[in-house]
């Protein structure tokens, strides 16, 4: 079976670049130069311009700002948590970023079946836990989870972040199931073949 | 037992409003003047402006604005949600909401304990159906859902409406649950008692 | 939406008062003395009198007798239990009672929602943790249970009297969720505003 | 390995019959008759003799009285529950009388296991569908299900029987995994091998 | 109700012995000396004769092999592993042959509804967790449940063969539920009354 | 970070080539001159000849054989179950060789994160919610699941080959989950990027 010629990446409307206010079709345009195509997160969610943006300074905030837990790590627990949450999209796309941040072909896949199986440091390991209890079962997170956070460095403020990103996610692969988002095809093989 | 004295609203630093950037200080200090206190969320989330920011735009972009769905409808699908993810937080604070909207003093606890046994019109049964679909199990969402949504009179924009609801308290309610975030005491009689 | 004038009480018939064996007819007209009005549990049960007979004697022999847990406790792991099982009427009545016994407005919400998050002492904690448990996953109770109360001051006995009273309330969720049991009004207020 | 010589019968003290109330102690010496033994449940819950009295005067509300069920009937619901619950105990003395009363030595075996892949007639089938579903998911009982019971000829009355027998085995299931209560001996091999 | 004469042993066709390849049958033929009957699972996967000789091949490999496990002690983790995936088939027949090795009438159903329960040693509670881990959470195995195996005397290799067997019949309740084999009437008494 | 060195492929020893029997080292030699390299599953379970031999003699008898599913379908049938499984080396091995199958680079991905959301006819949609069904929740399989089959052409035996894949890779997945088994690096890789 073949893939049918351009699937819809969403079942409902997506707008025409053209049509969009400018501070979205900007930023759009922006991601596009950045990274040589749209991914189809910004086309599907510019149906709704105010969530957008509120969407995308929310994504901001957690993940492009100054703090304790490197890019890649960021990434990692949107991967574990978004596999827990059998969410295509966010899997897909955020594994992508995964790879060239860790420059590791394999770690994505990994993270994403089953982040206790993967490659990881202590440190890492513990942070996915926590992360994927925020997903699956924030309401039973208790001050122990915040110890056993600490015992592997981790501040306060890092568990913020840590649940933060879970928690937006939680959102993202909600909204990603919900519109049936369609990962662009670039993002499967992105990172997978070292660079010469 | 009685409650200690001023217990906590957060497990994380709350800062004091003067310590706050202009516009957060705005924002609360508005919703002060209009529900006579500030909900602890507001207090909670200012631990970090640029989240807060975020998340406010993004909840008035769903809450506020014109569409298919009554404010009330709105609270609704925040009510049960939260409680299907056992959100003290959410349930207490959007329930008081709800129950004022609604002028109906029972409404908010039969939705928040079990939505299938609370005195709702077959529309808004079948809007919190899906509403705790996409909460609980989204990757399962298929067109089948939407159809069952058009039967009872919502267009595909009330579908996104629900489910982008759903989806930004699912981020909520992890939220609420990681910094154990306390509702305000006035939140749990609000709307219990006519006005007269 | 306003409630409909009157909702059934039950799916089920209800009897008239003058219907009622002499005993059973005893039994309501009492508590309505002492409450002001009759919890809609006895009218409900009251369609089948030898069940109401055993369930009220039961219900007695659990929460009336002298013990270790003061009726407060009792009341919590009802209203704990109840909320674990998505009873509404259980939840409702239950927690109106909790409210007066603690002589606190919002420890009910608190227990019925989330007992991990309600302000209580560690051991009333251990107490509802094992109450939880003994509701949803009782195959699992293993000696170490037992240990974990005891070194909160629990003796076996008072084991008995948490589990007893968790599995009264299976039992009783069951007949509420089956017969579509509805709170009164009344139980919504009780206990939330300060007497004066 | 041979299983110890008299193995505790519950993890809390058992009476001796002598110190038992006389009420109680002739209940126990008129099954004793009847049965030839007397099953652990009686001496295990004559540690409390007000609970002992409700549980066995609802036990006989239930099981003895007339109705559109037959006693097999009955039987199997209890056996098809408390399966669901793993309640060893249950399983196995229940398990004994269904046996008997089916003269049928395979089908508790069928239905403590997986009730769907029991020899059952359709309308049996039903029954054990509707009990299951008390005993797990109550909270989720709608009407369609009395619809679905009424469609293989069973009465409302019918229902609150097949109901209330579950959620009272809800509540024994607890009470026998809480008390670690031990099937006699005897009840293992009663109703396997045809009489002659 | 008594069952249907000859009730079907299988979903699917079942292949007349005098039909099926010569090795096949000779396996039969060999069973049924020892055993006096065939067991169904014998004629119910002969319908494939290449998947009948891996699947006896792989058995055997398994259960019939030197090791640290006893006979006893691999059917009784067949016997809890098909409790837990509520097979009937797996249950009655290898609880029959458990009760045989063990000289034991109870031991069987005591595994099957609940292990935690049964009257084993620790090193055989420690064996059957692990097993059940396996058969319904085999993602979640870390290094520490090996430890917890070695704490009890078991090897690695004695752990290899735990899982392995624990494997083989995850695959052996899915066959078995998937084809509706029925276990044969002789299994449900066998081991149960003490020979003479 | 970058991953270790040449890490494990199992947590039991691995054999040497040199030191395994003649007909498991063949196997070996000609899947490695057939595809270039050894996938560790052959050296994991050479650990453990006798099983190995029944392991692949099982896998052949089912992915090999004529039949009415396509070799396609079969790998499809694998990545869909062992992502409902959370395991790593066959949703990696699977993945790469349903790739190249379909001659689809995004196929597998989609598959084994979320089956409902991946580009397939409703026939091969039905083939997977069987397989999954088989693989998760095998006790309730009915003939209505049977029937639903036959509506999208599968007949009797195309349900066998379905039920019995899923059931041996029910078993594969906790063999890998056990050992630990680690996917060949060269996997991630295979069928991504098309042949020129």
């Amino acid at each position: 079976m073949k893939m049918p010629e351009a699937p819809a990446i969403s079942r409902f409307p997506v707008p025409a670049l053209a049509d969009l206010p400018e501070d979205v079709r900007g930023r759009i345009l922006e991601v596009q130069e950045k990274a040589g195509f749209v991914p189809n997160v910004f086309m599907v969610l510019a149906h709704r311009p105010d969530e957008f943006r509120a969407f995308f300074a929310y994504h901001d905030a957690l993940m492009l700002k100054e703090g304790g837990l490197s890019k890649a790590e960021r990434e990692m627990i949107v991967v574990a948590t978004s596999g827990a949450n059998d969410c295509l999209y966010c899997v897909v796309a955020h594994g992508a970023i995964l790879r060239i941040y860790e420059k590791n072909p394999v770690i994505a896949d990994q993270v994403a079946i089953n982040h206790r199986k993967a490659d990881l440091t202590p440190r890492r390991r513990a942070m996915l836990d926590f992360a994927v209890k925020v997903a699956l079962r924030s309401s039973e997170i208790e001050e122990r989870d915040y110890s056993c956070l600490r015992e592997h460095g981790f501040t306060d403020e890092d568990a913020w972040d840590i649940a933060a990103i879970a928690a937006f996610f939680a959102m993202s692969n909600r909204l990603a199931n919900m519109t049936g988002m369609r990962p662009n095809d670039e993002f499967y093989l992105m990172g997978r073949v070292p660079k010469r």
